[in-house]
C-alpha cells in the first residue's frame, strides 16, 4: 500500500486517540497536503517540530495497530465483501449454483473474521 | 447486551492496550470467573484492589469504544454477514432473482462500512 494511504487508513481507524492538535497538524499534512513550512507557519512552531510531530504521530498509529491489528483485518473483511460482489454479477451471467454456495461460504468467513 | 458479554467483546478489541498485569487479573474475572477474594489472594492485594482495577479496565475499554467505534461497526458488518447467509440458503429454495440482488447490496454496504 501507498504510504499515504496507509497513514490515511491508520489515521481512520485510530486517529481518535490523538490529541486534538496532533490531528489537527496530522490532517494538514496527510490530507491536506500542506507544506511542513506552511504549517509551521500556522502552527507557530519549527519546520523541524511539525516533521518530529507527524514521525511520532505515524509511531503512535502504527503501535496501535500492532496490538489491535484492526486495519488488518478490515482489510480483509472488504476483500471478502468484494469477491460476493463480483460472485452475484457472475452469477447473474451463468447461473452456476456453485457460486451461490461460495457465497454462502464466503459469508460465513466474513461472520468468523469479526467474531474473533 | 449482557454486561460480560459486552466486557468480553470490548476485552477481544481493545484488551491489548491494558498492561499485562491488568489483562490477567481482568481475564480471571471476565473469562475464568474466579471469585473477587481467589484473585486477591493469587494476586497479593486486597479484594477492593480487584474490584477497582476492574473498575478501571471497564472504563478504559469503554473509553476506548466511545472513541473509536468498531466494536459497533464490527457487529454491524456481522449482522450484514447472516443476512447474506440467510439470502443465499433462501435463494436455494425459491430461485428468486430479487435475492440476489439484495445480496449485491448487501456486499456493496459491507465495503462501504469497512472504508469509512
Amino acid at each position: 500500500m501507498e504510504k499515504i494511504a496507509r497513514q490515511g487508513l491508520l489515521y481512520d481507524f485510530y486517529g481518535a486517540l490523538l490529541t486534538e492538535h496532533q490531528r489537527h497538524v496530522y490532517e494538514d499534512v496527510v490530507f491536506y497536503d500542506l507544506s511542513l513550512s506552511e504549517i509551521a507557519e500556522e502552527q507557530g512552531i519549527s519546520r523541524q517540530g511539525v516533521h518530529d510531530l507527524i514521525k511520532r504521530c505515524n509511531k503512535i498509529l502504527e503501535s496501535y495497530e500492532e496490538k489491535l491489528h484492526l486495519v488488518e483485518k478490515f482489510e480483509q473483511t472488504k476483500k471478502l465483501a468484494r469477491e460476493i460482489q463480483s460472485l452475484t454479477k457472475a452469477f447473474s451471467e451463468n447461473r452456476d449454483m456453485g457460486l451461490i454456495h461460495r457465497i454462502e461460504e464466503i459469508s460465513g468467513e466474513i461472520v468468523e473474521l469479526e467474531a474473533h
